[in-house]
């Protein structure tokens, strides 16, 4: 052991300084950080909603897009339905904001996760997805156990591949099972289908939706010929809802990147339609310029993700992010580019959601000054 | 505003249930958490001082990797030289843990970052990367203004092409700048070469190493020439670490991961010579079963990544991970696998930094029960 290395040492005060500054220019604000316009943003928030009101559908966007309750109520105020959530951790920093209407988009499965479940459901109007019997099964013993109950949607695969029931008969048999165990409620079908989201083309997208579509109009009726009632049919996101919505389909529609739009919706085929604005940003330092032919960001894969394609600069001409490394990104710089050591840069991030989750704040801009700074509360919620 | 959603409603209890208890089984953690097997680890450890004392070149293994100071007090605790961060915020958790020697094995840019940098250097030996003579200037006017001084490695490029001045007459330049600078003291070069580290064949990955050699031998020959002594070689990673410690070219060596062996770097050929162990595991729960041939875990983004290959099975076979989605992993499961709804899955992931920057807690387990929780202080300080 080192003499230099000694934990009994006097500890230096460990507050680090806030990243940003009520009222600061945007460019005073220290990097990496995540950071939003909220016109845009808001502007967002209202067209959606105004689509989903203009056929009479639900909309209830989803959480695990920001895991930021401040984004919620905001949907919520203008008239959404309530909330989505992945995970059952996910949504309880949601609910301490004041949710009270949240469905759990997913399979819950495992002892911990259920009695969690049921502690949510006795403070909220709670739903949750099955696709298996013994999961039904399960869910219905854990309500019991903590004097709780719930509403179930039977998950459908009408083409992701991943979870949710394959046949119609399933989906039936399913349901009539959650009408027959205490605590569950049958109310309809999850059909949700994320490779759909992110067809570049809008007719292309538009022919997986209306694939989805006529499989699920099958369960459907499979469910009314079985004389079970469907009341919720729920499903739909950024890159589907302007066709969902009108498809007479759902009930409800679960988008929740259109608030934000990233860099991978943003390179969809959006026709005249639906104008969502990018509204989220990495802002980061050029920290080294040793060539001319590239600049280095202070922004990682610690900061931002690149599964879903490059952070894309903004405002900036001839400057392009060709790697995105675990805490630096790399920029090819074309002749003539202005970008200097030292400057601040705004960039779309490639996928918003697995970006949200690595900031616990979110840094609010409003005609180019800090307007605010909004916890990520649910960020590393994913039990 | 919906009436259902009110933020004066009474407050359930917020707390969530904590992951793990002490002493239970693995198995019986809550999921995904991430996971350590404390005995590889710890051979891990021992393997890689021995090699660096054996060799008599100091290990300054990179707390990048991990961003958990449990995990540094133990390699020192062997005998490690002093620790590396990448960022300047990252390194205040490992500062107040009690590690006193800190190489900030980067570039620092920009006002707010070289206050930090200076309040560091004020408790601690702290080194830190230039390459570029405007930071170095920058640098020095931050130290005097908080009455700091530290050490300076000037970073050279030597094949990575990211960071670092391209010709031994810049460091040449810059290290007799830094000289000639208040509060910095040049104390040599950092070459670290990224690329080499992930080459799968050995000869391969030699090849690229000695190439490094070669130039960084030029480098400490130009400081010579012009009567600057360089008492400091720092670099090296996990892939590269038995040739950089013989190299005669190193005096110390950063590798970090190689206490963790992620399922990138164990795809390389290792040939007979140092065997690193896997003791780092995602747990998760497999959450739907809907048709055989696919399982899905509870697993995503969120809880891992991918962008270095897929999370690998572990202890279990048939079983192959094709996707990992924002909060799901899609296993593909072969006729006769043994993997059932409910099961929790040990998964080598696929790149150990950003993997643990995206959980609070590793969970420690010793003979196949939880033998402890080590915080994950540095998760999300990447300023």
């Amino acid at each position: 052991m080192k003499v230099a290395q000694a934990t009994d040492a006097a500890m230096p005060d460990m507050g680090l300084p806030p990243r940003a500054r009520i009222g600061e220019r945007w460019d005073q604000v220290d990097t990496p950080s995540l950071m939003l316009d909220l016109d845009a943003f808001e502007d967002n928030l209202r067209t959606m909603q105004a689509l989903a009101e203009r056929h009479g559908v639900a909309l209830r966007p989803h959480a695990k897009a920001h895991r930021c309750p401040e984004v919620s109520l905001r949907q919520v105020a203008l008239g959404a339905q309530g909330i989505c959530c992945q995970k059952v951790s996910e949504a309880f920093p949601f609910l301490q904001a004041g949710l009270r209407d949240i469905h759990i988009s997913n399979e819950v499965i495992g002892e911990d996760k259920l009695a969690l479940l049921a502690t949510l459901a006795r403070s909220a109007q709670v739903s949750v997805c099955v696709d298996h019997p013994e999961a039904a099964r399960a869910l219905s013993a854990a309500l019991q156990r903590h004097n709780a109950s719930l509403r179930v949607l039977v998950e459908i695969d009408v083409g992701q591949k991943r979870c949710g029931v394959t046949t119609p008969q399933a989906a039936v048999g399913l349901a009539s099972l959650v009408q027959s165990l205490p605590g569950l409620t049958f109310a309809g079908l999850q059909a949700y289908h994320g490779g759909a989201q992110h067809k570049r083309g809008m007719a292309q997208r538009r022919g997986a939706c209306e694939k989805a579509w006529k499989l699920t109009r099958q369960y459907i009726d499979a469910l009314a010929a079985a004389g079970i009632s469907c009341p919720v049919v729920s499903g739909g996101g950024t890159g589907s809802a302007a066709f969902d919505i009108a498809s007479g389909v759902f009930t409800e529609v679960q988008a929740g990147s259109y608030a934000f739009m990233d860099a991978d919706y943003g390179s969809l085929d959006w026709g005249d339609d639906l104008a969502f604005r990018h509204s989220l940003f990495m802002l980061a330092t050029v920290m080294s310029r040793a060539v001319p032919e590239r600049a280095i960001l202070d922004m990682g894969l610690k900061s931002t993700t690149a599964e879903s394609g490059m952070p894309i600069p903004h405002g900036i001409e001839g400057v392009h992010c060709v790697a995105v490394n675990d805490e630096h990104s790399i920029l090819a710089v074309e002749p003539g580019a202005r970008i200097e050591l030292g400057d601040k840069l705004r960039l779309v991030p490639g996928h918003c959601d697995p970006t949200f989750n690595l900031h616990d704040e979110l840094v609010v801009v409003q005609a180019g000054r800090v307007h605010a700074i909004w916890p990520i509360s649910a960020r590393g919620l994913s039990r």
